[in-house]
């Protein structure tokens, strides 16, 4: 809820659910849909810079734990884009488990999309949110979904998958993320196959676009 | 899913949900949104003719299985109401437990919103349907919803309220009601008191309203 007073023109999406519910899928047909008036920014971009810690430490990380996110910066970035603020985000090395050098300009639109499995567990995020979305899918098809690519793009082998998912993918989706669906505004069911859901989203956020132009909304 | 070649200028919207969900508030927050252009046809007005049957057996009916709806003559309605042609519904009495010799006209729009407990039951219903909506609602929410209802509006015992709840609304919820959110396109936690995911109905609503004008969608 934005305070009325508050009055203010960027229409700020949360798009949340767990790893392999179709997040990703979503936002790209919003992008694809509203073009230059969207701004995305991903929480994962924002994991902790870890450059302090040894790469065998950086190993043993949860990165599934909200611990993990540098979530007072993207707080505050999210703030700058709906103030029309451009950002220049940071960028997150997966492949050394730490934040770059590098950064990316990421310029304001009419509508901010926050995207992650945890952008609902913080209420300091809920709360500058307009919409909050949580992407699901059934549990086995997430698995299946995170097993498919980080076997075939990530050249992970099936034992490591099943590791990392029993031991900490699962147990902090329960903790975290799956709990969060109870802040949710919609629910969307199967996630980037889910046309009708993406269409009625997209509806409204083209109605917020047009009837902007400027204006602070009521 | 709608054939390609099936040209149709009516939006078929499906309003499903358990007792108590906020199905009613969400199709009314609908129609003081889009007025005229919508029509809405309540699968509960079509429970089965029961004139043959005595008023104790009538009492021994369960109104909450799919069997206890007329759901050939809604379905019926339903493609009539989709072809631009005019309906007389049935009415039923809650009193009498079967359908009045009244009717009341119900002329078609450019959406058309079928409201039910088991509207997504019905596979021919359901692929008429270009946006199938479940609200949802804890369950214990529903009871109470139900509970002061039936108490204040209708006059009914507390214990003869339980006793409907646990013996036949419940389970039947269970059996029919609740695996029918399997096939929804969106999930509206909260029913009527969520108004981001009404929004997003009505957006969607519109921009087909606006989009339409006579001409056929794709």
């Amino acid at each position: 809820m934005q305070p009325q007073s508050m009055a203010k023109s960027t229409l700020v999406v949360g798009i949340a659910g767990g790893s392999g519910s179709g997040k990703t899928t979503v936002v790209r047909a919003i992008r694809d849909a509203i073009g230059e008036h969207v701004a995305v920014l991903e929480h994962d971009a924002y994991y902790c810079d870890q450059s302090h810690l040894s790469f065998e430490d950086r190993l043993q990380v949860n990165y599934d734990h909200p611990l993990a996110f540098d979530t007072d910066l993207y707080i505050e970035h999210v703030r700058e884009l709906m103030e029309g603020k451009p950002v220049d985000r940071p960028v997150y090395s997966f492949e050394f488990y730490t934040r770059t050098k590098d950064t990316v300009r990421v310029e304001p639109g009419k509508v901010l999309v926050i995207e992650g499995i945890l952008v609902l567990e913080d209420v300091r995020l809920r709360q500058l949110m307009d919409i909050k979305a949580y992407v699901d899918a059934d549990p086995d098809v997430r698995f299946i979904r995170r097993l498919t690519r980080d076997v075939r793009e990530r050249g992970r082998t099936l034992e490591s998958v099943i590791d990392q998912y029993l031991n900490v993918v699962r147990p902090m989706h329960l903790q975290f993320v799956e709990p969060t669906k109870r802040y949710a505004d919609i629910i969307i069911p199967e996630g980037g196959f889910n046309r009708v859901a993406i269409d009625l989203l997209i509806a409204r956020l083209r109605a917020a676009i047009g009837s902007e132009n400027g204006q602070p909304r009521a």
